[in-house]
C-alpha cells in the first residue's frame, strides 16, 4: 500500500482520489467468473446422439429424472440415488416447491397452511434467498448464531424446546453462505436431535450447495443421511444442491434427495406442478461430466482460479484492525464483520467511491442485521485486477469508517 | 374392415382373436411422435457461438428471459412483449407459481389463503392437469359445457352471479383440450364480461398451448389481449404457452403474458422462486426457430405427420352409430362421447384387447364423468400403423359396448 491506513488526512485524500476515478466495482452477487464459466464450454458442443438411454429425452416423462443423472446428485449429496429427484435449473425452485408441499399437504401432521404459525431457525449470517423464500411463506424467521463449526445447537434446543411453533431450520453445511464454516459432526448430530425433540415433525433444509466448491483441502462434512438413519430422524432431513456453481450458473441441474416416506409425500405436490424435468439438458450434463471422479477433477479448474481471489481479500483485510473476518476453505463469499454499528456506513463509502456491495443486514431475516456489522464479500465474479481495486477501496472504506467513528 | 358391426357373434369373435394377439397400444397422452421429435433435431447441434447478446446466457440473471426468446412468447400469444415472461421447461410449473402467487399475494384483493373457498368454472370434458392443479391448492371445481365454440357463457354468468366464490376460468382456447374447439370471439367477448362482472376479481387462465397447432386451415383465434384492452379487463387475463409441442416436449420453453399490473404483482412471488431462467436453452431455441415466420414453417412439418393421423380417427369412428366425436383441425386428441354410462366399460374392454386409454372420467374435475361417456384419444404418439390396430380396437369395443348394453 502506497499509504497509511491509520492516517487520517492521508486516507481521506486516497478516498477522493478513489471517487475520483468513477470506477464501477461490483462485489454483490455469488456468480463465477467468464473464467470458470469456460471451463464447462464443453457443454456447448456435446454429441447428444452418443447419449443411449432407454428413454426418449425429447419426450415427455421421467418425473424424477434421468436415473444417469440422479446418479450425480445421489454422489454430491451422498444419499442413495432412489432418494434423489433431479430437477431444473433451479434449487431455489425445488425449495419454493417442497415448501408449498408441506403448506399443503405437510409431512405427516397435516398441511402447515392449518398452523396458525410456523418458524424456522435461521443461524445468521446466513443465505438472504432463504429468508426470501421464508417471507414469501409467511414463515416467521429466528435468527440463531453460527459457531464456525454450524448452528449453535445449546442455543436452538432451548428455543426448539420452548416454541412449537418452529418446524424447521435452514442450513448451509459445508462452506455456508457467507461464513464459510463447515458443519461438524457434533453439530449435525445436535441437529438431528432437534428433529427427535418434534418427532421428525422439523425439517432440516439441507442445502448443500457447496458441496464439492473445495479450494483449499477441507474436512469432510459428516454424512447427515447415515446419521439420520442412525438416530430415525430420515424424515427430517431434506437435501438440495445444483451443478450452478459447477457447469452454467442458472442452467445446470438441480437435486433434491429426501427419505422415501418424503418423497412419497412431495411427489404428490410435485407431479402436479411438472411433468418432467428438461431431460436433454440433463443427458448434456451426463455426457460432459461423465462421472463424480471427473466431475470432482472438474471443481479442481474452479479451485484454481477462486484460491487467488480468496488470498487477494485476505491479503487486503490482513492490514485492517477493529473487524474480523472468515478464512474460508471453499464457496463463494467472506463474511466481514466491522466493529459494531458500522456496516451500513461502509456501505455507504464504498459506493460513492464506485464499489457496489450486498446491502446492508442482507445476511439476517428480514434484513436487519441487529448490530449493523457484518458485510458480504463475493470476490468471484469479478477479475483479479478488479478484485485489488474492490478492495483497496474497502479497506480504505472500512478505515475511514473506523477512524470517523472514533471522533 | 373385414367384420360387421352390427353382428354381435361376429363381433365377440373379432374381439377374442384381437385379445389374442396380445397387442400392447397406448392412445392415453398427448405426445408427439418419433417423427414430430425428428423434425427438431436441429437442436442438437445448434453452433451456440453464433448466439450475441450482450448477455453471459452461461451465468445468473435475467429473471424474465432473455428478451429474444420472449419474443417468440409475444409472437405466439398475440402479447406485447414487454408482458411475457420466457421461463423454463413447464407451462405447467408457470400455471402453478401462478396460483401459488394468487394464493400468497392475491392480485390486488388480499391473498387468497384468507378466502375461505376459491371455486373455478371448468368448462368440460378439458385437460385433467389443469383439474390436478386445482384439486392440489383446494380449489372447488364447478363444470360448465362447451358449446363447440367455447363454454356457455350464459351458465358461466348465472353462475359468476349467484357465487361469490368463482375467482377464474380455466380455458384451452384454441384445439381445446380434448374436444378441439377454436372459441369464437363472441365466447372470448364473453368471457371478459365475467371478469367485468367481477369487477377483474377474475382470472381467465388461457392456456394457449395449441395456439400454432394446425393441420387443418383453421380460423383465427380473436385476440384477447386487445379485446381485454377495450373492456378494461386486462387484469383479468393470464395467458400460457410453451413449444413443448413445437420442438421437445418437456425439453423446450414456456411462457407466461399478463397485463403490466400483473406482472409485477406476480413477480413478487416468482422471484422468490427462481433466480431466471435456462438462458442456454433459450438462446438454443432462438437460433433453431430463427424467427415466427420459421416456427409457423416448422409447424406445417408437425401437420403433415398429425393431419393423416387424425384422418386414421376419422376414417374408423366413422363405421359407428350411437356416439360422436370431435373433428379437430388441430391440436392433439379428439374427444369421443359413448352412449350414456358406457365409457368405462369400452375402456375395460379396449384394454382387455390390449389398447390402453384415458381412464374414464379423466377429462372432468374429481375424475367424475356423471354421464359416464366421455373418451379423450390421442392419436399423436403412435405410429400410424399402430393407430390403425388401435382404432380397430376402439371401434369393435364401442360396438361390442353398444349391442351388449342392448341385450
Amino acid at each position: 500500500m502506497t499509504f497509511s491506513l491509520d492516517n487520517e488526512v492521508e486516507l481521506e485524500q486516497t478516498f477522493q482520489d478513489l471517487k475520483s476515478n468513477g470506477y464501477n466495482l461490483d462485489l454483490t452477487r455469488g456468480k463465477p467468473s467468464l473464467e470458470q464459466l469456460d471451463l464447462s464450454s464443453g457443454l456447448f458442443s456435446i454429441n447428444l446422439a452418443k447419449f443411449s438411454n432407454s428413454i426418449d429425452i425429447r419426450n415427455y416423462g421421467e418425473l424424477l429424472g434421468l436415473e444417469v443423472c440422479r446418479e450425480f446428485g445421489s454422489k454430491i449429496l451422498k444419499f442413495p440415488k432412489e432418494n434423489v429427484i433431479a430437477g431444473g435449473n433451479s434449487s431455489l425452485t425445488l425449495m419454493s416447491q417442497y415448501l408449498a408441499s408441506l403448506y399443503l399437504h405437510g409431512s405427516g401432521n397435516g398441511p402447515w397452511l392449518s398452523s396458525e404459525r410456523i418458524s424456522f431457525l435461521c443461524p445468521v449470517p446466513g443465505y438472504d434467498r432463504h429468508f426470501k423464500l421464508c417471507e414469501e411463506f409467511g414463515i416467521n424467521m429466528i435468527p440463531i448464531p453460527l459457531t464456525g463449526s454450524g448452528p449453535n445447537i445449546d442455543i436452538a434446543k432451548r428455543l426448539v424446546n420452548e416454541d412449537p411453533s418452529i418446524k424447521g431450520i435452514w442450513c448451509v453445511p459445508k462452506h455456508s453462505n457467507p461464513t464459510g464454516e463447515i458443519y461438524n459432526e457434533e453439530c449435525i448430530k445436535g441437529l438431528l436431535e432437534l428433529a427427535n425433540i418434534r418427532k421428525n415433525d422439523f425439517k432440516i433444509l439441507w442445502d448443500n450447495a457447496y458441496a464439492v466448491h473445495d479450494f483449499d483441502p477441507s474436512e469432510d462434512l459428516a454424512d447427515i443421511f447415515m446419521l439420520s438413519k442412525e438416530s430415525k430422524t430420515e424424515d427430517s432431513v431434506i437435501a438440495f444442491t445444483s451443478t450452478s456453481k459447477i457447469t452454467f450458473a442458472g442452467a445446470g441441474i438441480s437435486f433434491i434427495a429426501m427419505s422415501k416416506n418424503n418423497l412419497g409425500l412431495f411427489c404428490k405436490h410435485y407431479s402436479s406442478t411438472v411433468i418432467g424435468p428438461d431431460k436433454v439438458n440433463q443427458a448434456r450434463h451426463v455426457l460432459f461430466l461423465k462421472n463424480y471422479e471427473n466431475l470432482l477433477n472438474h471443481m479442481k479448474g474452479h479451485a484454481e482460479i477462486l484460491k487467488p481471489k480468496f488470498e487477494m481479500v485476505e491479503k487486503w483485510l490482513s492490514h485492517l484492525n477493529n473487524c474480523s473476518w472468515t478464512k474460508p476453505k471453499g464457496g463463494y463469499f467472506v463474511s466481514f464483520n466491522s466493529a459494531p454499528g458500522l456496516a451500513k456506513k461502509i456501505i455507504k463509502l464504498s459506493e460513492e467511491a464506485g464499489l457496489k456491495l450486498t446491502p446492508a443486514g442482507s445476511t439476517f431475516p428480514y434484513g436487519v442485521d441487529p448490530k449493523d456489522e457484518n458485510i458480504r464479500l463475493a470476490p468471484t465474479a469479478c477479475t483479479l485486477e478488479e478484485l485489488e481495486k474492490a478492495m483497496e477501496i474497502f479497506v480504505v472504506c472500512v478505515s475511514l469508517a473506523n477512524l470517523e467513528s472514533k471522533v
